[in-house]
């Protein structure tokens, strides 16, 4: 494609020649003179100069450059773009393979891909354009919107509802059943979950999530959010939309977390807490209690940034200080000797 | 069934309508004139004012209420006897399907269900009862006693042994290699994990679950313990019965865990250590040391529930502290000014 | 095997009776008259007496023992090499089993071996001698080298590269879409992954392990390093030769780990950051920025070994600083009041 054309495509302003051709997109590093890359940050300036780059997609604001260039007030979101229109996902092929084993109702959209050694149960649907790739295990009942795609070794177990355009990785468990039981004496009996779980519409999930249905109800993901590899959420668990979730973060049963919310890796949020819009809450952070919305929060347990930070700075000078007090414990006792007491 | 039957297969004291059709068990919010819920916490008895529940379940000592109500000192324990009653696990057909592939030599019990695609080794016990679903691996020579329930996509590894009434759930993989390595000079040398897993009675095990191998002699989890989802148990750890591990908890080699004690979620704890019975952990604690039978822990390393409190009490008002010992500082500085150093 | 033979193939000093028969590897509880057991810490020199196990390895350097014995100055490398030769893993039957799905150009090596109901997709590369067991999926173009051992239901997406004597645990998922979005608006966009993964030689991965493929270029891990069960590797990670990754770790994104770095138990590693050679750091510890190699580091946020140990030492004692920061003010206080403010 000619740098012209995806600028176009792109809605960028070219600058220099458009009659580039340009084949791929690369890192600056590995790009060649029919590449298109990516400066977003200005410490990588400096690597432009010595890249072999024929092209770059730059913010609109910066310095003019010795190649061409696209210029955009949103370079990642542009370079997002441009991957999508030179290397787009290969398109699987359409039907059932002759390996998958379908159940007779189960109801396949005819340009649907059900890919080799896949199970699909009674009663399932599945949208147009949707893949389901190699071993998969689609349970009783489950719905899957248009244009999802769903990686190999993915189980849906049954009654689960997918939205459109889905993505669910590899090894992702969407439905095993809550951890709930009840006591009988020193034993637990298992307290039967038979909800669902809802995952709405251009929600990404990524490897060896586990997501559980709800014990009664749903466990609900919003429009939207972005789930990182090996996030476990809970049972009757409701995620707001466009919300992000990073790789390893816990949460606990029957706690709500609101949109537009970033949880860094490796959080955990207890049970039954409300976690409000807009919430930022730090890597590692444990959150034991309602998050107000709009807070950014950090620590196990969480405390709002500030009041972390203060802390942190105390505690970096806590040695220190506990010299100071000693050094103030002499000095008074040698005051208070002198004076008599 | 109608309300008076439930109650008497429930054990409970039936207030009002015997003769009320329940078709299902629902939450207050969902549940209409012809469902059974239940009210366990005093906070939701002002939700069951505007249900329109056709029964509640309740405990034995609360006020009345104004509609038919199952009484019991144990609400919790009959909703999940209750759930079982009236949504009971759908028996999958008993027999071998037909895509599954079986060693000739396994000996899977005439009722038993294999489903689709699902792969037995050779020397494989299946126990009457039990179901294996559909993508399970089920590796040479592990046995799978009565009534077990192993969902899609489960491995167990060669050798596992499984007892009665076991439940694991999809992607959770038992048996595979310890983490054992022997050092050569800078590089590590694999040391080969040749024991088992040994998974006792009644155990219910979570999605994506790791459990490895003893290295010599055995990983085991005892009767009735309850595993959440994405726990990593090393080779050669030992816990004992009616234990809960909740979400995402690891433990590491060789550590031995009692009987009832509960890891909160995202726990961490080290190798070679000895957790006794009753023992609490709070979620995210890290314990790196033996801890007391019935004792409560929190914290990174984790320290006794008391300490911990008084601890962070302290750590929250350490900016404060500072600023008195600095003012106290100044105080001083004053006072042998005046009196003359 | 007789212990004087074992005693040449192991490179140690025999001390006893060579012509005794071995016929396994016990622990030394479970070790009866022909095992070969080990005692590599002196705290077990005790257990050897109650002991039956007929010959024992021991450190060089150690007393006498009442039976025949291997001596060597690394017991545990010569425990690990006489299990491998008295318990030597059961070789694959070399071929491609009938229900396996194999792509008409996939290249398999003749010897190796593709187990029951495995995926292999086209212009796949399988080295000879490498074991491919049931349920893997091989994405197309995937290339794994000699010696390999890739177990039940592990996922190779599109273009990973296995170098040889792989072992990848199962359900480990190698190659899914890095976790990467451009903001658009209120929206995340995705940025398509179209990099690789690629595991050099003598690498072990864990169960349910997710590493991703990088977004441009790749995510590389070093020869001979070892990875527990349950860790996440983000896109465009590259972790040195001879590291260890213990259970559950996370490293997000761009992030460079060195050599021979040992991250320990539930560690997390924010993105873009570089922890040098011969790091080690300490059990749930947050790494927030760059370590310099060599360094120990310990807590969340991390910081050096004995920083950590002072801070830690003062914490411990605050509730005694507290006290007596209240106690010099009371002092402090009486004294202006009899000199008069």
């Amino acid at each position: 494609m000619r740098l012209g054309e995806l600028a176009e495509r792109l809605g960028c302003r070219l600058e220099g020649d458009g009659g580039l051709e340009i084949r791929a997109v690369r890192g600056l590093e590995d790009a060649g003179p029919r590449d298109l890359s990516l400066v977003a940050h200005e410490r990588y300036l400096s690597c432009l100069q010595t890249s072999a780059a024929g092209a770059v997609i730059l913010p609109e604001s910066w310095p003019a450059v010795d190649r061409p260039a696209l210029r955009t007030p949103n370079p990642i979101l542009v370079f997002a773009r441009a991957l999508r229109l030179l290397h787009p996902f290969p398109a699987p092929a359409p039907g059932i393979h002759p390996t998958a084993v379908v159940a007779p109702d189960a109801r396949v959209a005819p340009d649907a891909s059900v890919g080799p050694l896949t199970v699909v149960g009674p009663g399932v649907e599945v949208g147009a354009g949707t893949m389901l790739d190699a071993h998969v295990t689609v349970g009783a009942g489950v719905r899957i919107g248009k244009d999802c795609r769903i990686f190999p070794q993915v189980v849906l177990r049954d009654g689960v509802w997918l939205g459109e355009r889905v993505i669910v990785h590899s090894g992702a468990v969407l439905g095993a059943d809550g951890f709930g039981f009840a006591r009988d004496g020193q034993c637990y009996v298992k307290i039967p979950q038979i909800g669902r779980v809802v995952i709405e519409d251009d929600v990404e999930i990524g490897a060896n999530v586990a997501i559980d249905r709800a014990t009664l109800g749903e466990t609900r993901i919003g429009r939207g959010t972005k789930i990182d590899n090996l996030v476990h959420i809970a049972h009757n668990v409701r995620v707001g939309p466009d919300t992000l979730i990073l790789g390893q973060v816990g949460i606990a049963g029957s706690s709500h977390i609101g949109s537009r919310v970033t949880l860094a890796g490796q959080v955990g949020v207890v049970d039954h807490v409300e976690i409000g819009d807009d919430v930022i809450v730090g890597s590692q952070a444990g959150v034991s209690k309602d998050i107000p919305a709009g807070s950014v929060v950090l620590g196990s347990p969480a405390v709002p940034h500030g009041e972390f930070k203060r802390r942190m700075a105390v505690v970096a000078r806590l040695p220190e200080m506990r010299k100071l007090v000693r050094a103030l414990e002499e000095r008074l006792a040698s005051l208070e000797a002198r004076l008599g007491k």
